[in-house]
């Protein structure tokens, strides 16, 4: 009964054969001259619709996001995103590292989602030009966003045209993107550049992967410094088939897809089950992989003692306690029922 | 017949099994909280003799290699190395990144080597303390060089002397450490911290890993930043078994070391064919895996008709024609031998 | 009646003419080893009753405000700041650029000072030590504030302590501190370390100076890096005496606060009037020689008829127009009578 | 017989005399909008004969240097110049930091002055494109050198070539371009962008001014980002008129000009006296202010008893001892006269 993170879990066995077939066919060209490398991008294209996209894998979803937005920012910059999201709590300013010093600007909404007027109303400032003022350059959203909910293609539309009306680039951190797809079933086009997203950090490694991500340019122009900057970063694997073999196989037969079909669905079903007993209550809707619920607390000893793993999460209000439970690709029905039913038993 | 580089070849069965384990047996503690990451610090306080070193694996040499220097010199410091290191010329400003904006400064030398005179004369200058010098702070050895030459025990510690008396750390870009440590024949501290190496950046990815090195800090007061710059580096991975597992694997039951002479041989074997031959010239001394060489026109044509691969280098001398030949793990004896025939035959 | 800023207005007398005798006097030393800088560090000492502290003259309070913060974190830590902080919205991401990227967290709270529970709120996050998240590092204030107003000692103090608690270093932007210290009417050192100011970032340019801040520091050995980050920065000057000349008559007899007084008492007079009349509202308390306060239209169209000069200033209520005023050491007070009788006049 | 350093000078009556008014005559606009600003981009045009110049007013020569070299380059990039260059040893990293991390690559040449050949080498480099290897951007050259020789507009104008060639832009560390323009005698234009030069860092400080340099681009669209960076780098005065008003004396009336030749003048008489006398001799040709010479033991000590004042310099020879001489605006024919006795009497 795991449910501390989708980073703790393993790899899907389709993905560690892929590696291992991958380095014992022998040499291979090197630093993403190889063919897994060029298949990934071939199959985001095809996956994405859109013929003209880059793509680049990288080892974590730090570098993807930073390495991204570096491209869209300079060093003067202001990048807009919501307080809570990864790049401004969890990424030990890797963002200003990477950008020289571009400035993260939050902006609230409810559920971990950016409020389209707060943002409007921040682009609207008269700062562009103006050598004092960080100068308005991308707007960075999460996808699903840090409270397991999940935009809607036409609220990332609504964030769009605010972003590129003022000249900014739209980034997407898609660490849960095939969570996030799996809850909308729409084509990935649609939740993507067809929204008006012009980057996108495609997560695997939360997603039965070992470790792989790929940055995805919808506008191939934004990623010409992309490469000097990944190896600039340290970021550019000489065996790159490590990654590649990877995302290879997670977009091979929707594979991706399904890891993601399965995490939500757990999701739901654990919340199915929780939801119905006294006591309970959801912080954010459930989207996507995530759970963010209050317990009581002797529900939450009794599933502490039966060897329940979860992690406590910061509530607003005074005495209540609130954790997260996180489902992913390789989640046990059989532990989700058992969690249940040691749940009600409380 | 692929001499081209050991970035090219593939992995080790050891290691890469070992990477399959790792990520078939379900959830793991993340961010190096695993068993796998605690065994490998376990696996080199015993190999280097040394229990008080604290080690973290990285994906990449340049990683390694730039992470570890941030650790030994303010923004305004001096790293001193030889003009063809590889964190000079082929890491893409990375140290200067790292570092946030340290100085590489070049200290010459024959075949690879830093000239201890010379990098004496360098750090005898009055400019310590002076605001307006860059402040000499850290000295970078290439162990075994990027001319395949190796750096014995006292010669290290000749340039150690240096560059403790001036108050200055030493680090050692081991990209190729197991192939130095199998020419020498000595323990590994006695070409690392007994000599006077207060970091290394111990490889493993061209020798038989999939992508992984680890950084080896000797002088465990000088790593209390690191973990802060792997973080802000996007150099932390959430499932870090992915690192530690190739490590893991690499210093088990000397497989590092196996690796490493069996390259060495390889070379050797190739070195001793090609040098009977007439109008073949060395560069370099052969001590590790890498070979440049002078081929006569007519030989190389011949070589290059019948599918041998190996890289152009530049040469001093108008009209010659060098290589390089490199060897690896899994250099086959036979293609070894085929090459030297076709060569002999020209 | 140029009520625009205390930017625009020129210079005092005997700070031009201390100037201009400071580079007819022929050869000094140069990079500070003069004595016009040994002469204001002593004032400093004597001014602030502390005879251990360290200063230095820098041109901009951007460069003192950012120098001195580099001193104060590390590129993976946390500064707390207004969001109307200067830092925050005037220096175009210059404290990202020197401290290599830390973060700016805003610490909201009324009239432009930071609230004390939301400060304390904020430094007691379990971040310290984590990896993953900015590590607290400085607290920031301006004294007087982006909205005129002044903290009281006490109140620095109350920010001092959690700022202390937690390990943090408080600086103080005091662009305007001798205005703020005109209006407590404390001792120097009352309003600065006495209260727990670890570093100040002295101004004199906006108050009478031609361009010269102090950065002093209470604290010596907070500043060990700082002349390093000064010359790295391009702010040290050959010929430091240019900025020292004129913060040794800014110190002399006075002067530094005989203008805040002027400034603060032309500020009274203007408010004192326009106050009285029908329409009008303050943002703000004025404590120091700003004014940030509603005009009725009609009132501000015959002050821009008759030539008065000031900058509109945001307003949160729709249809309301706000504006600020800054009165400065050579005010004069026939300008602000005619500006008060033109505005009765409305 | 101060012969220390033309930064230990005072500042030219007419120049102190313009600043004092600039500040006595009341309010102006801040951040550069002032007359004196503009008054000064217009005589940089009528002087340099190019009406779509740009230029900036900053305080410092490194300012000026390192501002507009982060105009030439990426992160990634490498600026070439000599070992000597300033950029290279007195600006304590400046480079690397405003450059993000730029990389200087130092071509060696007789008299401080880059080998054409060397450079025209080392820009051939198949580096071009290449993510590993940092990308050639700029070069920087020194007027007059470190070693106090200067450029013709031939010797310029061969190393734009190569430069413009390959594609990088041409800087000229003009800190005493005056004092390179007098040795010359041609017009300002031939010396500077007819020979191909990009961007001059013109400075004043060193010949007559209290502190003030201009950024002067030749090529407008190079200068796009300055005034980002140099408000990012706290080098935007708000009272800018210091600093302009500076630099319009120093421009009028052939200021600049005269007292480049003075200190010239004085130089030579220097050169021609000592050269006469047993025992000296010139380590480099003195076209410009600096002399670099050896001094017979016996007359360095008579000369130093008798209050001479001069820098003693790194020789290469052992057991040689020499010293460094610097004229200015403002040295005295009758110290020279005194110097050249007490020498000869020696």
């Amino acid at each position: 009964m795991n449910f501390r993170s989708d980073n703790e879990v393993g790899a899907h066995t389709r993905i560690i054969e892929a590696v291992a077939r991958a380095f014992a066919c022998g040499p291979a060209p090197s630093y993403g001259a190889d063919d897994w490398t060029h298949r990934v991008e071939h199959r985001l294209r095809d996956l994405f619709e859109k013929p003209d996209l880059v793509a680049f894998p990288v080892a974590t979803g730090t570098a993807a996001n930073v390495l991204s937005l570096a491209c869209c920012t300079p060093s003067w910059g202001a990048i807009y995103c919501h307080p809570q999201a990864h790049i401004a709590v969890d990424e030990a300013n890797a963002p200003e590292f990477f950008t020289s010093g571009a400035k993260l600007c939050l902006i609230d909404g409810p559920a971990g989602k950016i409020d389209p007027k707060r943002l409007a109303k921040a682009l609207a400032q008269p700062v562009y030009g103006v050598v004092h003022h960080p100068q308005p350059a991308a707007v960075s959203i999460t996808q699903a966003t840090e409270c397991g909910t999940v935009y809607a293609p036409e609220e990332v539309a609504a964030l769009a045209s605010s972003t590129h009306r003022h000249g900014l680039k739209l980034h997407m951190d898609g660490a849960r993107f095939a969570n996030a797809l799996s809850f909308v079933g729409c084509a990935p086009a649609e939740l993507s550049w067809k929204a008006g997203v012009d980057v996108l950090s495609l997560g695997a490694t939360k997603n039965g992967a070992l470790a792989a991500e790929a940055v995805v340019f919808f506008d191939a122009g934004l990623a010409r410094e992309f490469e000097f900057r990944r190896k600039r970063g340290g970021h550019l694997l000489s065996k790159m088939r490590l990654l590649s073999a990877q995302l290879d196989a997670y977009l091979a037969d929707g594979l991706w897809l399904d890891n993601a079909h399965h995490a939500n669905a757990m999701a739901r079903r654990l919340v199915a089950g929780l939801t119905a007993l006294k006591g309970t209550q959801l912080l954010y809707p459930v989207d996507a992989n995530e759970i963010f619920l209050v317990l009581p607390a002797h529900m939450h000893d009794e599933l502490q003692a039966a060897g329940a793993q979860y992690h406590p999460w910061p509530s607003d209000r005074p005495g209540e306690r609130a954790f997260r439970l996180v489902t992913a690709f390789d989640t046990d029905p059989k532990d989700v029922d058992r969690f249940l039913s040691i749940a009600k038993a409380a």
